[in-house]
């Protein structure tokens, strides 16, 4: 069944069909189709759908369709709304809400949520804290694998993952941790303090979220437990936040290395004054690093009104040069987001960038050079300057390219900055400077 | 208990020691400690671990360190690692390995693993079936919740995930699916047919793995099931394939985007002659798309020698021209690769960088006439020339940027091609074109 006959049925508002086929299906798919619907016809479908399905359709609705519905429905129906979202859901909802809305959810909860929604909202944005839930399944070490199991069947249907257990004592301090795997797999009167893990991996509160998610990807878990400074558990991080979380952070490296400041928002729901305020800053930068360059031409006024011929080549020095510096930008860029690349690895890098740029840049100068006097008939002092200075540009481009990168990670500044424009606008005064003399020399003007 | 500790104990030789604390570690930080090592203390070490252990580092070392020490293990040792591994793992390792290795593999598997690797191996590159494991639990219909449990308790050891089980008829069709979390909280004696998941999402062999990717993704799932022609279930795809299937994309988009041929190579590892194979391609492409340019130059040298301040403001528009386009197109290509914008939203997309571009265009050149007519005081015809030609550049590479790679999706191309580089020498002819045709015409020359 897809969206468009889900539509048409709406259409003819073959309710009792719509309500069979809608409780079928995943909620992913549900929101989907309902969240571009106004919000009376979504409200409409959204209570026909059995609770706990209305639940997990509303987590993924849209943040407008989102506020539309809490303005509509019941004291009653958002009550249930809110106690069975995830925590995690819910922290990130009443962070978009307007005010007016944020008041109703925070006048429908308890008190004692009203004190963990305000511990939440205090963790730095982009920490592991902030994107950490407290539905997790938490065993006593003396309990024996069935009353684990036990307890699991009896609050185990409202936890976000059953499937990594915590052992916690009576202060909470995470003691260890055990699979439902191994819980399946185990007799009934084993006691779970023996076969627990106690060599645990986790996180802090505190830590950022890109780290934490790297520790999830690294060891392949499904889920890392969050502890505070007294190694209290907190709650836990799961793999499917990890790949938001990934997904963000990536994102945000594109744009920064394509001269953009960061933004999480999506491109379509994005205004046009915000867009152009996200680029005017770094093209601004860029351009007034620019002027340098235009300043270095302005010195070689003369010889460039000699040899005038010299202009030609500019383009195709400056772009080969930003290109060549933007290639292993990025490769260093990437490998140290990917943590195949350290810091500790610099000299390496910079000694294999060398060695890359010669064989780069010798052979692109040979062409180059062929080209030059065969096709354009420039003369040898031309042909000459243009293939040398490519053979320095290029070089220049690859070292600074990787240099630049890691000395930022040095420094604790994010790497993506040190990408292909930045490098561009740099390598271009080295590259217009390199040219101008040796033309100066070689033409003897 | 860190790296170097575990170092100083192997200088140590104090391996009664080691032996206790490596079998309480995690396998990849064993993993992680033991590559770097000879192969013989590699091995020594090695073999001091609880087999199921060492079989799990082992499918953690680095590809070198797998086939030394597949070439100096006993064929009884071989026979036991080739038995634990998972079975993605195994294809992953044949893959890799020289074919001495590989025939030393093959000799020691059954008849029907070499079957099932031979059938494995023939799966397209970066497909579903190519990353796929077949360690999985398999149920059937009329079986109670208690037989489902005792069967994974006796089986589920050596499966890559028992959190989802599979539900399969004689021909191994795949009828439903049931999570253990459902299994556990359900009464032993449910008949598993009545409270399986038939609403199944699943993949097909032959998908491309970056689509099987974005439904886990999607959905939040931790498996997801994969079918051949006939609907028989072949294999699943886990949540931990899914985070390297999406960090590889987006590597390579990375690559494309910084014009270089993708490769799947870690950086360290890879010789620098194949690294500037990597880069030679593009940049030879792209020196000769930037000869075009040129050849613009060539043809209004008359205007330049006369108005040679000119020539100061190429680098300048040339590079606003570059990044205005890379940052409209990184913001598409990225939003295609997350599926975050459509093909269909082609329309949309052109009006809103449209619009975009005007305001920082028009916000940019402002800027800019004022510096040349305050700081650098070129003149008016001057100063009107490189500002009038900003508005043109910005808004050409901003709708360039923007059309290409949606372009290019549409022609079923990979978007990331149309990036940075390509547009900016593309943009570099048409701003020179309009900077030397308005400048001939306010200057009158």
């Amino acid at each position: 069944m897809n969206g468009e006959n889900i539509l048409e049925l709406i259409e003819q508002k073959k309710y009792i069909q719509l309500k069979r086929i809608l409780s079928e299906m995943n909620e992913v798919d549900i929101a989907e189709i309902l969240d571009p619907l106004d919000v009376n016809t979504t409200l409409l479908l959204f209570r026909m759908l059995p609770k706990d399905l209305a639940v997990e359709v509303f987590a993924h609705f849209s943040t407008d369709q989102q506020r539309d519905i809490i303005n509509a429905v019941t004291d009653k129906e958002l009550n249930y709304i809110l106690d069975e979202l995830f925590f995690d859901d819910m922290i990130d909802l009443i962070e978009e809400m307007p005010a007016n809305v944020v008041s109703k959810i925070l006048a429908n909860s308890s008190n004692e949520e009203r004190r963990l929604i305000n511990q939440f909202l205090k963790y730095p944005p982009d920490s592991a804290g902030s994107i950490m839930t407290i539905e997790y399944v938490e065993l006593k070490k003396n309990m024996t694998v069935g009353d684990a199991l036990k307890h699991i069947k009896e609050t185990g249907l409202s936890k976000e993952t059953v499937y990594t257990c915590y052992v916690t004592d009576y202060k909470r301090t995470l003691l260890g941790i055990i699979s439902l795997r191994k819980l399946v797999i185990s007799d009934e009167d084993i006691i779970i303090g023996d076969i627990m893990e106690e060599e645990i991996i986790y996180g802090h509160t505190h830590d950022d979220q890109e780290s934490v998610a790297n520790i999830i990807k690294k060891y392949g878990f499904i889920a890392l437990p969050v502890v505070d400074n007294e190694h209290r558990l907190t709650g836990i991080i799961t793999v499917d936040d990890v790949i938001d979380v990934i997904e963000q952070e990536t994102t945000e490296d594109f744009q920064i290395m394509a001269a953009m400041s960061p933004s999480e928002d999506e491109y379509l729901n994005t205004g046009i004054f915000k867009l152009a305020k996200q680029r005017i800053f770094w093209l601004l930068i860029l351009m007034i690093t620019a002027t340098f360059t235009g300043q270095i031409i302005n010195r070689y006024q003369g010889l460039l009104q000699t040899a005038v011929v010299l202009a030609t080549f500019m383009p195709m020095l400056m772009n080969t040069g930003g290109n060549a510096g933007s290639q292993a930008a990025t490769l260093i860029i990437r490998g140290l987001a990917t943590e195949e690349i350290n810091v500790s690895d610099g000299l390496k890098v910079l000694w294999k960038e060398f060695r890359v740029s010669i064989i780069v840049a010798g052979s692109l100068a040979i062409i180059n050079y062929i080209r030059l006097m065969t096709l354009e008939k420039v003369g040898n002092p031309v042909a000459l300057t243009v293939s040398l200075t490519l053979v320095v540009t290029i070089t220049v481009a690859k070292m600074s390219g990787s240099l630049l990168p890691l000395l930022a990670k040095k420094l604790k500044l994010d790497p993506a900055i040190m990408a292909g424009p930045l490098i561009a606008t740099t390598v271009d005064a080295v590259t217009l400077t390199v040219y101008f003399s040796i033309a100066s020399l070689l033409l003897g003007i």
